[in-house]
């Protein structure tokens, strides 16, 4: 999708609304941080924007100004508990490990971080 | 670094200026995408902005437009390359595997990956 409107039976729209309960960590006008309910790492949070967009290239061609409010988002909460060290990932596609359609990175760190490829 | 001028001992900077050989996969007004020399999957492209920034937070912060151009070559090389499916991760400082202080991103696809953290 890549309209902005919300989503209904999006996941991450029903979170951004506080429809769907989160443990948010950060938000920004146009940008939610939450924990992952899975994480794999010390600090993981997903970092998503307010408004729906399918996939990071979506994101990227529609608003890059919001793109990059979510990495500033990201950036400030690994400052407050990784040392400023991050790894944002954006899988796009089920190949990549998408599971969730509205644009969302993982933002890992906490820890040494290994290999790229799990 | 925060500065976009070139930097003499950056290796991504010489790789953009052609003075250190890589094998060019896309090259846009301000984006280079070069094969990952120790590629972790059949598509392992790194993408940079021909510009010096030193992580993702400092490109978002000062070029947003380039940093939505460098998802954009990203989404390119994977739609030619992995049906347009792709991992894009951005390590930011040592504890994330960053190893070269100009900003990348690695662009994995071709397979079906698998969990986020090695």
């Amino acid at each position: 999708m890549t309209t902005s409107a919300p989503e209904p039976d999006c996941l991450f729209c029903l979170i951004v609304a506080g429809e769907v309960p989160s443990t948010i960590v950060a938000r920004t006008e146009n940008v939610v941080a939450f924990e992952d309910i899975n994480p794999s790492a010390p600090m993981h949070v997903l970092v998503v924007p307010t408004t729906h967009h399918g996939d990071v290239s979506q994101l990227a061609a529609a608003a890059p100004d919001v793109l990059a409010e979510l990495v500033g988002v990201a950036e400030q909460v690994a400052g407050e508990r990784a040392d400023g060290q991050f790894r944002l990932i954006f899988n796009s596609g089920p190949h990549a490990g998408q599971t969730v359609f509205h644009v969302h990175a993982h933002v890992l760190g906490g820890t040494q971080l290994g290999a790229l490829v799990g």
